[in-house]
């Protein structure tokens, strides 16, 4: 299986969050297994779209039972790589920061929040959730005395990559990135962005295009 | 150039906004003109590849000139629809529809807030940037007097569908779909998903399997 995974593509990878969250949905409803044509039907992709992509990790499919969903829901998260915990901070504790901070389902998924900072006066000493609020001058420091695995960045743009540079020295390797800039990291630094003006600027393209993108 | 609209591909269409964000910047700075390689260095694509994706919108280049930013800058503009008024409102003002309504930047780009709508009696009535909180049982009612052209969901999940159903009936052609949810809608309306969850478990994907993704 370890072979196998070497030629799984990013459209692959991209699929396999939402595998897991209608296995967990399935799950939750006491569904023991699922064929591949009844998950197609829930999930919107072909079933076999949905083979050919589980079996990029393995056998898990059982000709005439289907899919084990327990097992494969396990099987993905630990793909996903969502068996563990990772710890994490968010830079910046403006809207999309707090909100970020506040919303508990990423808790649940194994990301634990364990430092907020900002540059705000009036800001550094709240807590959100049981988590003060630090100056963001301290950061680096933070850094040298605590494993962080992902940073969340939520500044505005014109410091997203001063703050990036602060967090790569003080070894943090995975960064969520709010800001709408395309960050400039070391090769052994993963980012991943989330450019909401770009998603609605998409969104404004699609309304549009609608009778162009009618055929798809 | 309307014909040859049509076969633009979706992977085109995610690249525009970044386009949009780069040249923006240029502007702002006054640099007038740019060629495909100079653009490529600050953006990231290969210059053939930006010479291929922006030939699928008409003849913007010049041999030995190179684009000129603000022809450039206008003419995608008027490709992602970002020429006009688009009217919002916002469903559900927890944490993330919050943050969404404080950020200014999507009414520089166009995006108006015209509404904001949630169940919480403690929220409703309050006002976020001179727009008043509205009882979602107003809703119908709201969009049968005032014509929308997004709504952003930002309810959780349970209710995503529920509210989609109003604003579907209401008339809304445009859903910006914060909900960890894959709304069913008819043909003529465009969902566009934000789906956090599965941007960190990529991100947790991509942190675990780092030495894999070396090669990309």
């Amino acid at each position: 299986m370890e072979g196998k995974k070497k030629n799984i593509s990013m459209a692959v990878i991209k699929r396999l969050p939402k595998y897991q969250r209608y296995l967990g949905e399935l799950l939750k409803n006491d569904v023991d297994r699922i064929s591949s044509k009844e998950l197609s039907e829930r999930i919107g992709f072909t079933a076999s779209q949905i083979r050919q992509d589980l079996n990029c990790f393995g056998d898990f499919g059982q000709q005439g039972y289907g899919y084990n969903v327990k097992d494969l829901y396990n099987e993905i998260n630990g793909i996903l790589g969502l068996t563990g915990e990772y710890k994490t901070i968010i830079i910046g504790a403006g809207n999309i920061g707090q909100a970020i901070a506040n919303y508990t389902r990423f808790e649940r998924l194994g990301f634990s929040l364990n430092g907020i900072f900002d540059t705000n006066p009036k800001l550094v000493g709240m807590k959100i959730r049981d988590v003060e609020i630090d100056d963001i001058d301290n950061l680096g420091d933070y850094l040298a005395h605590n494993e962080i695995d992902i940073a969340i960045i939520c500044v505005p743009r014109n410091s997203a990559q001063r703050v990036s540079n602060i967090l790569v020295e003080g070894g943090v390797k995975g960064i969520w990135n709010f800001a709408p800039v395309d960050l400039i990291v070391p090769k052994d630094v993963t980012v991943e962005n989330v450019h909401l003006s770009e998603s609605l600027m998409t969104l404004s393209y699609l309304l549009k295009n609608k009778d162009l993108e009618d055929q798809e």
